[in-house]
């Protein structure tokens, strides 16, 4: 068995691997990502790689998705690809992942961060909702003597209770164990580390003086494409530090459900458990050492993901999540040593994981009406999280319902010939007039491609300008001369190859928008039975909150005139960019937000849309541009 | 370094050991236990053995042990002596440790067993009071179907709530990781052993079918000399075994102050902690083998013990339990699974250890006082447990006041010329009248010592006959063919030369009765303080409740009138047996008894008397027989 050299370019990231091994592999090991929607399986033709010295050859399987000249030009599948030789490769502006804007948090939005204060109507004590899940409480105990002899832990626990609220506490044995000999060596003076378990509070280990100031916790977003990690100062509640990545579990599948097929058919579920663990590792690592914070202070980590991501970040089998009737093992997570699933933090640090609602509505979206305070107000308000699944949330402090709808890749890059996620080069802003298009990229680069924001711009100015009718279709006989007619149908010019980095022209075609309709039709379509289901209209909604990866860039009007979103004033819009993440810091940074958000997720009614009639007939009414029914749109005027 | 074969007699045994091991050793590694008061320092002279072939010099340090004649006939100590050399060893009588009578429970005895629904004034429910800590339901769930897509534990809790009352449940990470595969492959039918953590009920394992019938546990008394280890069946509540050994932890020191000092100093706690796991192994294994029980069917433990023991059980530091002003890790102790600490039995399986009151009150007094039933009854009762210290407990269902106070170890065999514990040989009960004695001995055998109940017995039936005073000492006037004045002053032959199993004639010693007489003097004192402490007296005592080792063979009458228990009528005496396993097991099987137990700990007031003026008053006052206020004892005359 030799090794072979690779070299991969543009980045000239180099790696030595053993023979045999696929090129896929060899770009994770080489820290260069690749697209790779099928997780490996040579189905989704993402993971386009050219090679440009040494010997590969396009295996059988793969030259279905290379035309003639691209084969002779080098062209290959990574993941269907071994090597044998050694290798200089070129990745393809494609399929590259680099420099996603990932949505850390809505800084750069409009969303105003829900008032702390509001989390219960009635605060009884306001210094009580600034609590964090794990404290550290400083303690001087008076020595024992014979009048006073009570045990060492009911020394410590009757200091605790005038300094938390907790009805009763209780210590691990590794803590009890040592009790007696750390009190003394510190002649009583100490710093216990409690956490929040169950209702009671729980000594988790107790340091020699006062290390109140050294307390760390972890807000974390378990997205099925980015993971985000928060460093929060429990003392002070300040974020001092944001880190993401993209999910290591992309190897496996793009999207929950390739994933939970791969775990639960040919592969297995410790892959998957075990990349999103390293993902929080790994930005813990970095956090910490950016920060320069020892990890051992790191006490308390909450974690926010839909279900699957839940239940793979947890261990535990997704399988009856997919099939129906889409169960899930737990709603409601245990609290667990960080340590139990490999987390590297304090040995004995908490994780709690956001509870879920079911199986297509997850602890994400309960973090995220926790975040927009929709629970705390008399009005009605509804979140909306746009991804590949839509997830709907209505409600006010009384009731919430909820669905989730099946979106589609489209708003995430996928599904159309040229979508892509919104990372350098992505054209995220069009405006179409008098023939002209004038269009902005991420990061100001040259185009490579067409994200979620971009699309839905596109789509309303190709509206706008007639260049399409409401039903989608190119209006040919407009005679634009950037509608041009290819082997797979009508397609319209937003960039010509010039222009791009590519070379190569971005359009869009038929497909793609009927495609990106279908999404849009599915959203709304869930928003409207949502809101016919508690027998309520849109003029009721006092605030809709939209979530999810479209951040600063959707332009709101365009959303709702291509029938996304309802009609309703923008101003009762508002962008929450990462709300999953907030909700996670708010849970960590707040008992009483936690226990908030455990009673959120059980006072959340979910409507499983997928059996459901209304829902159909919603559906195909809001396939049209905005909707078949225009009284739903009325200020909307192509 | 050579090997050395050592051979025990008279039991034969024999043990290949390295150059430089000590006798002591040897004797462990072999199986044979030998006597060792101070844990092997050299300090005790219990361990005294006579080598009969090879060669083995009695150390210089022991000779003070040891007469000249002794030391001719090959008289060593086992701790002092290194082997080095094949040796042939006689274990004599006296140091042999043989066929104990360990008290596994009050079978024996009076002792009517406290009625269980007693428990509480007004049971809420008869049927909820058999309900063991741990049981396991069968469970027949619904399979999911759209319209009722619960998450898999919602769906076990949810049938388990109509089976048992805990408010709430929880389950741990491991049990939660493959439920849902398990639930499916047993289509939906499996038996969930569920404990009681805390106030909520929590999910240790699922089962494949019903496996109900296939649960059990353990009451465990860790006693300082013995530990006993009942089996018991979680479904019927059937005791179905019961075994007993040593305590291994002897050979570290024979009583728990010794013990402290070896784990506090020239020792550490681990082999301690190591040496109480091993007993409770070896039971267990034991009780598992003979009665075709699969260990990994026994899912609960309640141990009971001392505080002391309760800490060494679970590995607590007990240094400062020792010294002023006494102070212990914990009174409550922690849940724990039983592995965290090297139990084999279920790996899921639970521990809890019987709350303590104080260093000196511990879980066996607080389970003797719910076996018996004090905590239950308007009516004022008292529970004595005599051993090497003994604790009083005094109280109804309201209030209950405890003390202990160091009785030396006369009454366990200690401390005295001839005294041993109640094991084969063991004089038990004497009879003096007209010069002669008679006396009965544990197991019809040739007398080699005299045990606790024996020595009271002689002591009542000396006084009796005026062969010694009411002050203890002899009276040489009496000119009585058995006192005899020896090298160590008067003694008294209670067996002659040729009636013995070692050949010496059993004697009671001026020093004897003096040590017995301060021994009775302090329980007295206690129980006298206490009654003082809370203004009752004797007659307002409705029961007394001895417990320990004495069992059976205790002439309570005789105890009365040398002044150790109080003068009532014996009627209203109860010998308890061990209710220290019985309280054990009793928690064992109901919750409600468990949570009484935590109860009764919190409840009880802890006398500390080592420095209350009173005591010391009434501990002078009762160096007489009975006592110096013979009104305190109106019904007894000699």
């Amino acid at each position: 068995m030799g090794k072979y050299k690779v070299t991969f370019l543009p980045e000239q990231k180099e790696v030595e691997v053993e023979d045999g091994v696929t090129l896929l592999e060899a770009a994770e090991e080489a820290g260069v990502y690749i697209n790779s929607l099928c997780g490996g399986q040579g189905l989704c033709g993402e993971c386009r790689l050219q090679v440009s010295s040494g010997n590969a050859k396009a295996d059988k399987h793969a030259i279905g998705f290379f035309s003639g000249e691209e084969i002779r030009s080098g062209y290959v599948l990574a993941c269907q690809t071994k090597v044998a030789d050694n290798l200089e490769v070129l990745i393809p502006a494609k399929s590259r992942l680099e420099m996603e804007k990932i949505v850390t948090e809505g800084t750069s939005v409009t969303y105003s961060e829900p008032g702390k204060i509001s989390l219960r109507k009635i605060p009884r004590d306001p210094a009580s909702l600034f609590r964090p899940l794990v404290s550290k409480i400083y303690l001087q105990l008076p020595e024992p003597t014979l009048g006073d002899n009570i045990s060492d832990i009911d020394r410590v626990t009757r200091e605790l209770r005038k300094r938390l609220t907790y009805p009763s506490f209780e210590i691990s044995l590794a803590c009890l164990q040592n009790l007696a000999d750390k009190l003394r060596q510190c002649e009583w003076k100490v710093t216990a580390t409690v956490a929040r378990h169950n209702d009671r509070g729980r000594v988790l280990q107790l340091e020699e003086g006062d290390t109140t100031d050294q307390n760390y916790g972890l807000a974390v977003d378990v997205g099925t494409t980015t993971v985000v990690v928060q460093l929060v100062h429990l003392k002070t509640g300040k974020v001092i530090g944001v880190e993401a990545n993209h999910n290591l579990q992309a190897r496996y599948g793009e999207d929950v459900i390739s994933r939970m097929v791969f775990a639960c058919g040919r592969g297995s579920l410790a892959p998957l458990h075990e990349a999103v663990v390293t993902n929080i590792n790994t930005l813990t690592q970095a956090l910490a050492k950016e920060k320069s914070v020892d990890t051992k202070d790191i006490t308390c980590i909450v974690a926010a993901g839909n279900t699957t991501m839940s239940h793979f970040l947890l261990g535990l089998m997704p399988c009856s999540i997919r099939l129906e009737p889409y169960v899930p093992t737990a709603t409601v997570y245990p609290q667990i040593l960080a340590k139990e699933i490999g987390i590297n933090i304090n040995p004995h640090g908490i994780m709690e994981v956001m509870p879920s609602v079911a199986s297509y509505v997850g602890g994400d979206i309960v973090a995220g009406v926790l975040a927009c305070g929709l629970a705390d107000k008399r009005e009605i308000s509804c979140l909306i999280d746009v991804g590949t699944n839509g997830e709907i949330a209505i409600g006010n402090d009384e009731w919430i319902v909820c669905c989730s709808a099946s979106a589609g890749p489209a708003f995430e890059g996928g599904g159309t010939k040229w979508g892509m996620r919104a990372t350098k080069g992505a054209i995220e802003k069009v405006l179409i007039k008098d023939g002209c298009v004038t269009y902005e990229t991420v990061g100001k680069a040259k185009p490579r491609g067409i994200c979620g924001s971009g699309l839905i711009d596109s789509i309303y100015e190709l509206a706008r300008n007639k260049i399409i009718g409401r039903n989608g279709k190119f209006n040919l006989s407009a005679n634009d001369k950037r509608t041009v007619m290819e082997d797979d149908g009508p397609q319209y010019i937003l960039a010509f190859p010039e222009e791009t980095e590519t070379g190569q022209a971005l359009t869009i075609t038929e497909t793609d928008i009927g495609n990106l309709i279908k999404s849009k039709g599915a959203v709304f379509a869930a928003i409207k039975s949502l809101i016919d289901y508690v027998g309520l209209n849109f003029a009721q909604l006092d605030t809709v909150y939209l979530a999810g990866g479209f951040g600063s860039s959707l332009n709101v009007s365009k959303a709702i005139a291509i029938g996304l979103l309802p009609d309703m004033d923008t101003d009762r819009i508002q962008l929450t960019g990462n709300s999953s993440v907030m909700g996670a810091r708010m849970a960590l940074l707040s008992v009483s937000a936690f226990e908030a958000a455990v009673n959120i997720s059980k006072k959340m009614t979910n409507i499983e849309l997928s059996n459901y009639l209304p829902f159909m007939n919603e559906f195909i009414a809001a396939l049209f541009l905005p909707h078949t029914d225009s009284k739903l749109f009325p200020s909307v005027h192509y």
